[in-house]
């Protein structure tokens, strides 16, 4: 899409907090995510952030604050979760956004601001849910360093398989264990076959590991049979969040072949609470291209658009947090990467997803699968940090992980930054691994 | 469970079709769907299979037919979806049936009988729904002879992967198309590698290809963190419909390394309407073994009840009709065996999803995986029967199959009989594929 007005790097909020330096929601942002206040029995509700704070859709509503198609895309927007936004499609979503970024400008007049100011909560009272009743969760395996990195630990010669330059691998993922920002979860057990044993044993995961990935939110779906077209597929989809697509690594070399994971990826996943739309996201689209040496894609995912503006500079962490013992919580960033270097682009990932007869619908999430970059420190998962747990990683705070520990807490941040626009961010996501339970 | 005066093969309804000869419903089976009159735009509600008829349960609630913990539970099955009666439990399902087995029954007092004759609507007049709303859908394979048969056509030598007889293997499946009996759909598109091609093509699908197995509806979830242990596990479950697992042999085999199949798998799955509950199964469930010379089972997944009672003796059919052109149609059968085969137990796939952590939740559907029984004509997919499509199988009626044609409508049948007990059926699953979407 073009940029437009709510583009604009100038364009300030009369919401000081919004041009907080560092701040990841400027006027410019204004992601969705659905919050109630924290402690209370109030119902969820959908809620826009900006600055420090979150316009509640409801009670702006209310208040007056929208017209038209921007009206009803707030009414549905102020449910416990936003499917129903989320199934009124692009227009819609880009009345809202207008309207809020009109509304919250510097300047506006003040009866429309009023209507505003009325609905806002501050973040800091407030507690997030997850902001969608998710059909279903598909995840992929998008990254050529991290297939390079897995595949080479696995079998150095042959560290891809034929499929990958071909098509956005992907398999299904389990919806029931996925969280907000802030999920606590036990670690896992599961059934494993150590190296010349002649039998499995159950057991707590000995190789928990995160993995930082893009939880791509589907807007509109599409009908079973009827695929999307690569330059339509942006369309289809709301906005992103980040993504902990927490793995058992031993568990899944046992269980994987030939179905794939299942106890390694189902115990819990993570998504940060505010979805960043893709009209947000607009200004950070760049090309995207495929290594010459490489297969070029088939026709129906290749096309003028995708080459042109496919990809998504999205500036991607992982930290580590160890449980506190007595002193203050020290934490340590493990890698740092971006999203433009991801082999398949989200609009391919959408064509691939549907190119079968497979329909999506309002609220799955596609995993962009793990995000790893090309140089040292760029990859999204300690098994590639740590080689597989051979080299450990020491932490900037002291100690080393070759996997996670019970207690530790891992934290994906993302933001888009670049010289001339407005820098806007994704929050976090947060998860803390709690102690296997008792046998 | 012990058996009860509902299993009792003397007992008769006082609805006449349902002592036919050969009916699926009589009064011992009760089984649980979701249905409208056809053609109306009434609400979708639950209901009860009685021979012919059907129960609406919220009009013999309204009706004064129930009391105390059956009424509720009534009262919740009389929504769009079941999950919420699912949700009440064991107790709750059993007070239902046994209200209902009451008050149908030959010789009760005449206002019980006339508050459920009042409530019956023909299953002529009805058309059905998909009962549940599917939260996760899981698909197991877990018969021996099916993982055989095709481990054999891919490596005669190692035809099981190795956690084979350690785990009921299993893999995350797609939701959003999954269909009731009746479902059409179109033969799926995806990338597939010829043998000796250096780059792949999108095409329909040239091997398509059914699975029959058996649904097994999560009634009690679990939460995240917290398994159920083997002797709890049936109570988790709330009864079984057929499914027709539809796969893409030919994308199957180009896209499934390394994480599992996914277009192969995610463009349909057809379930039979009626739920027959495990309390009905209750007669049928008889001893469970492992051959002496494999590995027997891990401390979680062996107890002594799985092992008293932990099979089910289920008949199952599949019956292929191939378009009718000009004369009529002529159904074949492709193959019949029992589900009492399998080598892993209904419980033990429960308890083994859940031992790692993963939540699961009312509605909850686990694939069976596909059932194949070791005589010949007992393989569960045309693959199997056809030697990967070297060998067609002959049809009854005239013509041959490798995979399956345009116009094919694949019926899956189940039931239950022995001697001394009242035969019960399943209803039939039944689906047709339509020609591929024009390029």
């Amino acid at each position: 899409m073009a940029l437009d007005f709510t583009h604009d790097p100038a364009r300030r909020a009369w919401v000081a907090s919004a041009q907080a330096a560092g701040s990841d929601f400027p006027i410019q942002n204004l992601p969705f995510g659905v919050f109630r206040r924290r402690g209370s029995n109030e119902p969820w509700r959908g809620g826009v952030a900006i600055g420090d704070q979150i316009v509640c859709l409801g009670a702006a509503q209310a208040a007056g604050a929208f017209e038209g198609v921007a009206a009803r895309a707030a009414q549905a927007a102020a449910a416990p979760v936003l499917n129903g936004l989320l199934a009124q499609g692009p227009a819609a979503w880009r009345a809202l956004r207008h309207a809020l970024s009109q509304g919250l400008c510097d300047g506006v007049a003040a009866p429309q601001a009023a209507a505003l100011r009325g609905a806002l909560v501050p973040q800091a009272e407030a507690e997030m849910a997850l902001p969608l009743a998710v059909g279903d969760y598909t995840d992929f395996y998008t990254s050529l360093d991290h297939a390079l990195n897995i595949g080479r630990l696995r079998d150095p010669a042959n560290p891809l398989t034929p499929n990958f330059q071909w098509l956005p691998v992907a398999y299904h993922g389990r919806v029931s264990t996925m969280g907000v920002s802030g999920q606590r979860f036990r670690r896992p057990w599961g059934q494993v076959m150590a190296p010349g044993a002649k039998a499995p044993v159950l057991q707590p995961c000995g190789m928990l590991d995160y993995e930082l990935e893009l939880g791509i939110v589907v807007g509109q779906g599409n009908a079973a049979g009827e695929p999307v077209a690569l330059d339509a597929a942006l369309d289809h989809v709301f906005g992103i969040t980040l993504l902990n697509d927490w793995s058992a690594r031993d568990i899944q070399f046992w269980e994987m072949l030939p179905l794939g994971p299942f106890h390694a990826k189902n115990f819990a996943t993570t998504l940060s609470p505010w979805i960043v739309t893709m009209d947000a996201l607009a200004p950070y689209r760049m090309a995207w291209t495929r290594p010459a040496d490489h297969p070029q894609p088939l026709p129906y995912l290749e096309s003028a658009g995708n080459r042109a503006a496919g990809a998504l500079d999205i500036q991607l962490e992982v930290w580590l947090e160890p449980e506190a013992s007595g002193s203050a919580p020290s934490a340590s960033r493990l890698s740092r990467t971006s999203f433009r270097h991801q082999y398949w682009t989200i609009a391919q990932m959408v064509t691939h997803h549907t190119v079968g007869g497979c329909a999506l619908q309002p609220g799955d999430v596609l995993g962009s699968g793990t995000i790893s970059g090309p140089g040292a420190g760029e990859a999204g998962a300690l098994i590639e940090l740590s080689k597989f747990g051979r080299e450990p990683v020491r932490l900037e705070a002291g100690g080393e992980r070759g996997f996670l520990l019970d207690g530790d807490t891992v934290v994906l941040r993302g933001w888009c930054e670049a010289p001339g626009r407005a820098r806007i961010g994704f929050g976090e996501a947060r998860g803390t691994v709690l102690p296997a339970r008792a046998a």
